[in-house]
């Protein structure tokens, strides 16, 4: 039987790459993109490319952005006391969205997960000390998942960060278990905000 | 607060066309393709932009295909005596995976939906009539979704090409009521397709 024409096999193929989309969704997307008005997949292909080309990471805090540094770090109502650490950059919207919070972030980049090989050095922790270190920073939340690594890596880091002067929170434990940040609901998020406690 | 970056924004907006993507899973998509290997991204880019470039329409039947006319009219092996109707062009991969038909195809392009203003003459009807012109069909089989508008272009189809020595058949009510063919399983479809009776 005759197959599906090879640029649609080719197209399934690559949309599978995207988060969620199964062997059945990339397929209907892919056949529904090929039956598209033209202007329609034009459009999507330049928003993917520039996208990619015009978002890079902050160099303070890791943020997705296209100015460096961010406007997490430059925006001068924002509280400089604070620090709120996260994974992943998409965990900051996340956290924006929740409209709980106005001080700076920290990206991660990961979470301490000694079977994939990845280490405290992996992160970026060192960075985050640098910052703490003029002393300017009062608290630095740690808002990471609530699996095994991230708690991991929370205790880690509230042992490694530890200074006088320095108070050290976790967001509350309202995240279900062993879920990432960005399933969490903008309410679950400000709850979580709002009930963070003192390592 | 900050929004997200601009490209980003943008790239959320394109995603959202594609079908199944609401507002949460194209963020999620938009995030992560920001952050994915640029390789990735440009694949991705490619693969859509090429799918949508070489991907045309067969002449003949209407399905999707690179050559003109497509490898189901030119296969010599299937059987040009039996053409199955169906709405649209992913329909026939649909039946295809079912492995239950190596006849001929036909795409209508719709169905008669008169409250959205398509009518017969809106639809590939006439092609339709001139494939059955030399006699050479013994058999139309209509394999359209079980919805109204599909009972009424099946009913029509069913009246207007009536004619001697022609059987018009269509595939069994083995789909759940309000469907298309789209969303069933193979087995499904197979079932339909076997148990498909006479108007």
């Amino acid at each position: 039987m005759p197959a599906l024409p090879d640029p649609i096999v080719r197209l399934i193929a690559a949309l599978r790459h995207l988060p969620g989309v199964g062997p059945r969704s990339a397929e209907r997307m892919a056949l529904n993109l090929v039956q598209a008005p033209t202007e329609e997949t034009t459009e999507l292909a330049q928003a993917i490319r520039e996208a990619r080309e015009r978002v890079r990471t902050c160099s303070v805090c890791g943020s997705l952005t296209e100015a460096d540094p961010c406007a997490f770090c430059t925006d001068d109502r924002r509280d400089t006391s604070v620090i709120c650490v996260v994974e992943q950059p998409v965990d900051i919207f996340s956290i924006e969205k929740s409209g709980t919070y106005r001080g700076r972030f920290h990206v991660l980049g990961g979470k301490i997960a000694p079977l994939d090989g990845v280490g405290p050095e992996d992160l970026s922790i060192a960075p985050l000390r640098a910052r703490l270190a003029d002393g300017r920073v009062h608290e630095v939340i740690i808002a990471l998942g609530t699996d095994v690594e991230g708690e991991a890596t929370s205790h880690y880091l509230s042992r490694h960060l530890a200074r006088e002067g320095l108070r050290i929170t976790r967001i509350a434990h309202g995240l279900p278990a062993g879920s990432g940040l960005e399933f969490a609901d903008q309410l679950t998020l400000a709850r979580a905000l709002e009930g963070r406690r003192e390592f």
